[in-house]
């Protein structure tokens, strides 16, 4: 007997990203990544890239410490957010008016504290005539500035127990789950959410520090890996410090790259991966042996990509030093 | 007041080409493309690429002329099966008993003539030993043989009158209208629909040569745009001859190279195009001024693109001396 | 019995070309090419890629007419720039004190009257600080605005008689005849030189309307194909009109794309070809059946291709026109 | 006072490797790098890349370890095979008869005690009918087997001084120095050679482990980045050992990818790089403190690309444990 798939999530929609730095950073996602600023509100820019049909895929927000403020996924319909509204009665979320680019959110805690949002309501993307596309089918022009990211493609979450949030975002919100470790003690150390046939487009690692509510990164994705080798070339005539990469993850097969943003947070340009046509999926399961084997390709994972996030915390330094 | 979006249809799931000559089109198909057979029936084999997780995605059947045989799309459930099965109640269809690699199917026919099949049941590929992949997300081994596709992409069929088979993949299949053109009488010329997330699976294009139930191309896909230009080199090699490209489409943008296979049907290897995240998206449409313009960076379509399809009928000869 | 390789020129060098729309012009190669400007003098503005070692690679000149001023070799020595003065002493030639970037210059012309300058002394390139590369081993930074092109390739001249103009570099410069097409007729349709391992630097094609000295394109390096295709997309975004291409071509497998810059010379962006490490290589002869078959994956070569030139000439509207 | 540029010889022809596991050797080359087979002479077979215009670039040859016969360069000249000669009168060289493919050749030890020879006459390849390249300037077909790799691009020998072998090279052989890495004590660790306008074949490295004679390893070019991407695809499956890679060189900017193959050589796949046109380069020089930064986008390198080398020492164990 078969129940039918939930699928009330359209799909990954917009992160906001703290920053300590945000003129260096916002140097770094317009003339480095080549976004385009699309609005700007108290101590908020908003940037997309040339591929998005929204309005902005990242809002970067001036703060104190580097970190997220909260990641927005929109729904297929006003009755599927009515839906999951239901459905995450137990979760203590709030409706906010809503953001530029987008109507009424409803705002809600991962069990982790990651703060997340649902809305249907959105602003198609007009671009101004600078930005006219030469074809109709593309929402803005592709400059030809700097890596030239099409869109936001996903955003990885650290949290002290990653099943929890899987099972939290699987009822909750209607995701699939596509990928998994499990260790051998039964614990999920990592898991790979997808609201549409994108492979996945939310990630919860396990957070080394067993600190709650921290971020790991966010992915903007190219279309071709020699995009991200040439993206590569860009982050080294810019000074951007590479965490490691360009290599092919054994997870998911995505083509990545990690750089650290100058205000602390670690920003991915990917390309690749698959798309999963199979309605009945089954999630893929990978053990604590498969994983020690490193990346696709052979690539040890280093250690600070385990242990650091935003925002930073002693215990990093610790654990990097037993390294 | 929104009606929310159907979605029925999981995806394109495999397409039944006719040639006359079964051994040159299976070298094609299994040398020169690289796809694997995964079974043999009758006249038919079973042909997939390392990224199907079904058994097949192409039969290829002896037949007196080229053409297609039948195209089909899995549902993304029983219940969605039955709905399709209730809303096709007019298309005068019967049950199949299934095939190598899948399930009861419901087998009809487009307004224009051309067999389609919905299933559900699918069988799930498990690759010889052989074909087993390094990595555990992928359906089988990668083999570096010839040019290597990945999935089978979509399908283009010729079509008396592509709007009435438009509204009939609206209605009666769920499918999306993302592209098309629209001709200063307000004919259509060109359809595009959709499934899921890929802006297009299924095209009907106006056949030129005013018969009916006629096949103008099948596409298999490949990660990176150097694949294709990689293929061509390929192609070259064997000497397969290349209709046109490798160029990109201003509709849909999909980086494409046709040629024809020994047995006389065009067969496409195509990269890049993009995914529709928007769940209410407005299809592109495309005036006649505008598709004058020919492809995306100026490349003007050949005749015999706008003419040719299998089975070959007389006034396509007539019509390419007119050129 | 051998005769050692002549080798006396090193490398082509720069070019010289003319735009009655100077500002335009500036726009296309700094903006869209992705050049630097070096140095500027007179009606000149001297630009180069990041590759290239020496100060300039293209000398952009406001002129009344479009086609180039004249095109330069560097020698391997000043032995060797004396050597070839005296080998060039039926040339009428004459020194010219240098210019921006090097030294003194011996000036000619080739039978079919362009000008041609070889020289020795070279100044080395030192970047300003926004221009410094990370790596040390190369010239200038990549600054990853437009195509970005690596370093000036090759130039293609019309010549009334291809021939004539191949033995005069035989013996004048000592270049070598890498791939040439002979016709029925005997005659020399096209002929392709080099001075070291490239296959080739400078290139005459015959002038369809019979017109002397005038200019078919020049082209500049990228590393990888993609690169190309990338390019095609920036120029589609930039309303540059592309005659044709990316293809490769049969002669010389140079991967192509052909450009009309806003001054009316027509440029390629090129990557691809082959190194020739024989010294005793022999010449690839073409014939006049071989070169009807059109470019390498099958690509008919544009009628204008063969006709326009710069300056232009009324000529070529009657032959294309006819055509 | 310039003296003129010595260039006696052409290119880095073959390189002899030894394998204690001729078969499994001979899979890697020919079923998972695409060589092909061109001639067998006892315990010895010959292969080729689809670019090498020689009937062979690589001798492949049993033996109880693995490590390198010799390595060859092709003079330009009869002349220039005997000025080499005369320049190195002091390494008591002997004349060989010559091998399959090539003439007379003079073989001789390189300081470290590498076996070197010279040759001039040399055999044209003519492939046999089933390797008929479609395009005529092209030596033989691309079959699309596997990684495809065009030609041998350079070989890596360890040495306990490099500095000795640097200045060995440039008087006995004529190479040029490109790049070089000068140690703070003002030794030489690393040193890179060229006899054309690639910017190097031959390469000497400080042997960590203090022993004479030793291989690191010898590369094989494919023509683009996405080739070694796609390479490091092909060996996952094949599960090939990858040491290290891909990634970008700092020192040569080559785009990298280290394999063992089943002998115990280390291989490389590679691409890019940069061709040097300057007749009076500089060499670039890299310090102790540049090279300590890792690979040019922060790879840092591994430890076994410092140590490891055939014949392997005992000497290797220890050092990799120190590490």
């Amino acid at each position: 007997m078969t129940s039918e798939p939930v699928r009330d999530l359209a799909h990954l929609s917009h992160v906001e990203v703290l920053t300590p730095k945000p003129e260096e950073s916002l140097w770094y996602f317009r003339d480095v990544l080549g976004m385009e600023v699309s609005g700007e509100s108290g101590d908020s820019v908003y940037l997309r890239g040339f591929g998005d049909y929204e309005r902005a895929s990242l809002k970067l927000t001036a703060a104190a410490q580097a970190g997220v403020g909260h990641l927005a996924y929109r729904t297929v319909s006003p009755e599927a957010l009515e839906r999951r509204v239901a459905a995450l009665a137990g979760a203590e979320g709030e409706w906010l008016e809503g953001d530029l680019g987008h109507g009424p959110a409803y705002s809600f805690l991962d069990p982790d504290g990651h703060r997340l949002e649902l809305y249907y309501e959105s602003e198609r993307y007009e671009p101004p005539a600078e930005l006219k596309p030469a074809l109709k089918n593309q929402p803005q022009r592709y400059t030809g500035r700097g890596v030239g990211v099409r869109h936001l493609d996903h955003v990885n979450f650290l949290a002290v127990d990653p099943g929890a949030n899987r099972a939290f975002c699987e009822s909750g919100l209607g995701l699939r789950l596509t990928e998994q470790i499990v260790l051998d003690d039964g614990s999920e150390a990592g898991v790979w959410l997808a609201a549409g046939q994108k492979s996945y487009d939310l990630t919860y690692t396990r957070d080394a520090t067993g600190t709650r509510g921290r971020f790991h990164h966010a992915a903007f994705f190219v279309d071709q890996r020699e995009d991200v080798l040439r993206a590569a070339d860009i982050f080294l005539e810019n000074g951007i410090v590479m965490e490691s990469g360009p290599h092919k993850h054994a997870i998911q097969q995505t083509f990545f790259l990690y750089t650290w943003e100058p205000g602390g947070n670690r920003i991915e340009v990917c390309a690749g991966g698959y798309l999963i046509f199979d309605p009945a999926h089954e999630p893929v399961v990978w053990t604590q042996a498969e994983r020690a084997k490193g990346q696709a390709w052979g690539m040890q994972t280093v250690a600070s990509f385990h242990i650091k996030g935003t925002p930073p915390v002693p215990q990093e330094d610790e654990l990097l030093a037993a390294h």
